[in-house]
């Protein structure tokens, strides 16, 4: 008896228009036995501290991604053919309870990560992060991570809550879970509190590329400085909307002017084809600020989509088939 | 060995923002035997004659129904506790090719008819009732018909085209699936090719009464004057949310200014009370034309839930059981 | 050579979402000759006093207006049958200059009245009819006035500035073009600056029956009591759509949250059957407020509708044709 | 030296598109010694269940707050002469932590309404009423209250949380702060969780009109039975923007389809002219989900208007001045 | 006698929001003997796969070319002066009948190409370019082709159906009406079904650049290589709005992040000053996803007026004028 | 006694969602004498010649700007700490009367820029930098101007107004308040009336670099080139957000596709870095057309930012201050 092998159906068969809303028309499913990828939606918001509302991102995300098809032309990698993908649902979690919720979402992803699956999260606002980052580091300990955000999100207190969506990564560092000398932050941008925002977390050993630099970076070097970062351990990649200009991601809740294109996106995360990423997330979606053209849900499933391609490269790659 | 009961998660353990988007976040199932009744989508649009969009009706319905709880408290009646409900998923269609559509609908439908389950459909534009109704008539026979509507949709041949989403009951009629003297249409406004348009589907023993009449009915009379015109056998009801005024419904594809109001329309619903339908739906609901606060959608998930209860009642008096 | 006669094409031969934006889909043409009512859209904001617009309202109407269809079932009048429509475009304003605007208005609508059509223009702000009722004056003496509105327009100067949108009543009362006597304004209501605001307009012998009172009116009862009001001299009405509750004309400068439905407005203006307007109007339509439905345009294209069949029952009780 | 009297610029020497966004263009100060009543913002939403977003309601309330005028023409006074009136700004709380939030709201209104200001809130969610009522029966003791509103907000945990939007009312008679006894409740709709959610509080001696049963009172009822319910003691009245029908008020978190309209409101509202009520608020308007028209805003900055026009006629009869 | 130039009214004395809405303000005229241009709208969408709308785009192009001005200031040429200009209206076509609408755009551009015109489409999804080419071929013969898309639009059939908007190259080329060889198609991107999707039409002998690959090629590039492909033979150019980033045209049907800019597309068009085009296109604006701004539909009008200027330059160049 | 130095309230003590919209959460205040710069509203647009609004300008500027934040992170310099910033409020101007109000707006800005404060005005349409150069004018002499617009709004009469949107410059080059021989305007594009549009105000000094150049600069030859121009004089700068995108900014009256990008912009003025200008503003964001992200306004309150940043490296420059 084969194994089974999950994927969307044929979009000449059934209209892409069409069917249950799960990311990419994959099946919904909790067979984690038989998956190479996992997607899963996280819909937390009370971390935000501007405009809320990502507690709708993965619904409009998988709204869009029913756009997707299965080859990936630039890598010429078969995406679906290639690995096995389901829709593994949403996370639960505690509205109005950060803390539990956190722990909730790395409680229920950690048997999925140690079953070899790799989470593909869809937030939800970034605090969702953290409970991700708990999950993977227990089975894989300390991670090495790129982040591309428009802000480091390495802050401290907001009034009086440790946890929130500006403070994961020191949270992570904190609890061992990411070590800051595998970490490269790009496309900060915006006003800052103070100096100290910044200089802080790099003292920490974190590699902080601002926007206005990292705009100046071709696609080679991002893919080199980012394999120098983080080395041979094991890495998680974090993808907030609000790294995009709000020109192309006007749905988030904190949206800084002068960001970077979506073109320059797929470029840059193109250019890590090979590096093999434990998990993945794109958070911050928020819909409710998208207009009706709803780019920003598009956005962000094509930079699932641009995900799903490195984890089949780097399948291929561990198997040792030929693309 | 029990048989399953399909429904919702608890509100308060699952939030309702949360979950892949069936119907009010019912179990996504083809469990035909052990299903009371079963939603599906039919996200077909190309019988449009003016705003086109439909075809995302079925997923901006299922957004909004996330909303719905249990129980009705004016009927007071338990429904998700009374009736096992499943979401089928969406039905298949050709885009582009009517015909074919009109009886892949029908094809798929009636098995599940035929186990005894009661379908409630979301459109797609009106269209699809004509293959809904050819899957009841091959079970029951003829069918009497409820429809709330802006438009009697019994038009002949549009640009040569004979189904299309303003003749759906005329070819019922001619396919012997509706039996015109057990049909009656409310809601009928807004201008006429001619005065033939209404003439006509009178003539063949259709009760046709303009919303302008209709909204002056107490919900009582319309409860009486249904009873009395659908008389005891097998009845279908169908609802295109146009028959509710464009403040209450924007997102249509036809709109017609002067209907009626929600609250007037669950009035009419309630009225209903103990008629046993074999089959419902609502129709053109399309989100490109809903507002950010997405009240067509709303409105639609809404009727549903009133079709639901009147589900549950029926139950309920065919089983004996006690409310 | 017979007359041409000109009305809308086929909606079954030309799809109705086909062809240039003219009033419900009618020729553009300045044959005055040969028509009985000639739509016009005088796309001027300058006089408006909150949210600007209407410069957009006679395309916005336009554009719905395609949706109309030939016979007034209620009424039961051929329209398109009975009347020669054409649209004759956009009348000539100077943006900047409000004065010579409203002369230029009625500068070129006399020789239209004089040729003994019927003119329906599509505003703009209230400021226009100002320059109708000049025109209109011009070629029949004083007039009667039925207005539909929020407000009563009867305001004074604003900001040093006579002619705005909250003044053009008065003016054409101190101009002579209007006789108070014959002047019933329903559907006021909002907020006041003083008591004065009424009750001066009143002094002069005008009729205001607030919204609050108005709602509770019967259709009848409006008929008689503008029928009572007008007597037997000729007679203008003015639709603002804000007379029309925000949930049913969101797209509006000065909208007051409180006022009719469109349904309501549809039985006052039937109830007027038999009155032989010699003109009116539908303004302040500001789509950039009305939401991605465009009820409010449609609202205003559909009082057009009711407007034309006033005008075709009073044509055919005219020429003494039997309905 | 005469007192100064607090109140907006006139609207025909400052357009009222002009200014910083104060509630009714009044003056944003603390000058609680010189003040009728004091509006306060309080942009907090992190109780919300479903769509977030109120956080944003008082921005959105004072920007269409600007179209309001001095007069109320139906009870016939006068309300910024008769009322002095300030804008407190917003309210201090802390994002993501609901219990020290409610705590500060009671502590910040309570010197207020101390100093004899009546406050007029803002909302935010629904939780922030709890607060409000913690500080005026700190100064008036146990309140009696009238609240319209599509939910009874009586539920007890979310998820673990005590105090929610779902919750307030619950906890403030937990609390003392308000007597069941002389609470009335009207406008309720939509599922309930179980026949309990209406049942338990009724059994505390609050009085529940479904909206289905209030929507066929006339106003004269409602200002009886209110005034029956609440007899002589000191009176809080809660306005949830969702007692209106979402054609009315798109823009909120928890839409329930079928509510009242505007002008029904409005005729309730002035049905209690004459209660002297110690405070007020209105909630829950979140403009995320209002469409361009801002129609939820414009009825929740009217309904305030209303509110304005209670508390200038109670200080009338209380000052045994003529209107 | 001279003969008619057709072109707008001035801006100065006609405002540019006035006039019924044609293409730039020219005349709704169809005097083909006196114009050197004609603008059709085909407002056909039956072909689409995801989202439908673009039977509303030559409406809303139309609406937003208002705004263009008569002189390319980079090109320095006066399109208006040098060309006669006239809008034709919309073309019949077959709601619901694909095949049969194909002939009719045809049929009723034979005549028009025939007599020396040089049609401008607004479509209308991409469907409609194969009516246009098979008229264009009957008059010139086979034609080379510049495509400016993120499809190639090159597939086979969809849900059996041959003709719809991602095969109109394809049937085009079957048919003898494009020549393969004289074909460039720039700006595909996004997932493809399978590698095939390219590799066929390559070796039908089209020239197929990736968008990757043209964002990276200068104006003058592509102007060179343009060139060099098409030959002397006569040339038709298509431009389908999604070969823009949705940041720039989220008004489309399927949409595809990674786009060009409309700055990048009018260097791309100005290169190609001097190419000699029989007729071009412009389809897939799907205004019910453009935003409040409108910005695709503008960007639609802009290329309109940049290809207007290319036939400006080309009929300056065959008549020997100087610029 | 210290003078008060007025600036936001800390992000970590007040939501930056919560408080009256000032601009960045400044202080609203008269105090000219304790403040560096204020920041006015103009809410004037009655000069606009195609889609009016941005009398809204200011307060929708005003609430995205509450995301803003101290520190500029490129300049290195704490923007509130180095600069006492106030909100002034809005400025009152005649609606209806553009002279008038010109004037209005040159008398109430003389005295504050008299007192050394440097004003950041947010309009409000073009016209009202006439006022504002007036003012500038009376206490600097004649000024060197810094332009960014897609237009070079020097034209003549429109429609006999000598004074509108389009020719402010023209103007004050006639009134001897601007110097065209030290103006740079860049950005430019879209389609003109004549060659002389552009040749004209050429022929009087101003250097126009139309945006087809002006893109291809880098920031420093950008700097460099407008220090030379402007020499060592009083300089203004105006920022027309249409000098942006469309993309980037759909919330516009007159948008011109093929514009700049945000980041662009934002390296352009910060390559002025050191230039003292005597005031700037921002005109021409019309909210009504920007989209639910609101984007616009996000682009003009981050434009205010980056002109505070220069204001604060100019003002330490005078002062001799380290950064």
């Amino acid at each position: 008896m084969t194994k089974p092998h999950y994927g969307p159906p044929d979009g000449l068969s059934v209209p892409r228009f069409s069917g249950i809303r799960t990311f990419a028309r994959v099946p919904y499913s909790q067979d984690w036995a038989n998956a190479d990828v996992a997607v899963f939606g996280v819909p937390f918001d009370n971390g935000t501290s501007f405009r809320s509302g990502p507690r709708f991102g993965p619904s409009a995300i998988r709204e869009m991604s029913h756009l997707l098809r299965r080859t990936h032309p630039v890598h010429g990698v078969d995406i679906f053919g290639t690995l096995s993908v389901i829709d593994g649902g949403d996370l639960a979690t505690t509205p109005g309870n950060t803390e539990r919720s956190i722990n909730q979402i790395a409680d229920q992803l950690e048997p999925v990560i140690a079953a070899g699956v790799r989470p593909l999260v869809l937030g939800g606002d970034h605090t969702v992060v953290l409970g991700e980052l708990m999950a993977h580091a227990r089975v894989h300990g300390k991670l090495g991570l790129l982040l591309l955000d428009a802000h480091t999100d390495t802050g401290d207190t907001y009034f009086g809550e440790k946890i929130h969506h500006g403070s994961p990564f020191r949270r992570a560092i904190e609890l061992g879970c990411v070590d800051p000398h595998r970490t490269l932050m790009v496309g900060a941008r915006g006003g800052v509190y103070t100096d100290h925002d910044r200089a802080e977390p790099r003292s920490w050993g974190i590699e902080i590329v601002p926007c206005e630099e990292f705009r100046r970076w071709t696609p080679a070097e991002y893919g080199e400085r980012a394999r120098k970062k983080i080395g041979d351990g094991p890495t998680y990649l974090s993808f907030d909307i609000d790294v995009l200009d709000p020109a192309y991601a006007p749905g988030t809740g904190v949206p800084e002017a002068g960001g970077i294109s979506t073109a320059e996106a797929f470029d840059f995360l193109r250019a890590l084809a090979g590096v093999d990423l434990v998990g993945c997330d794109i958070v911050e979606v928020a819909p409710q600020y998208d207009g009706p053209g709803q780019i920003t849900a598009l956005a962000g499933a094509t930079v699932g989509f641009e995900l799903l391609a490195l984890a089949a490269i780097a399948k291929l790659k561990r198997t040792g088939a030929a693309r």
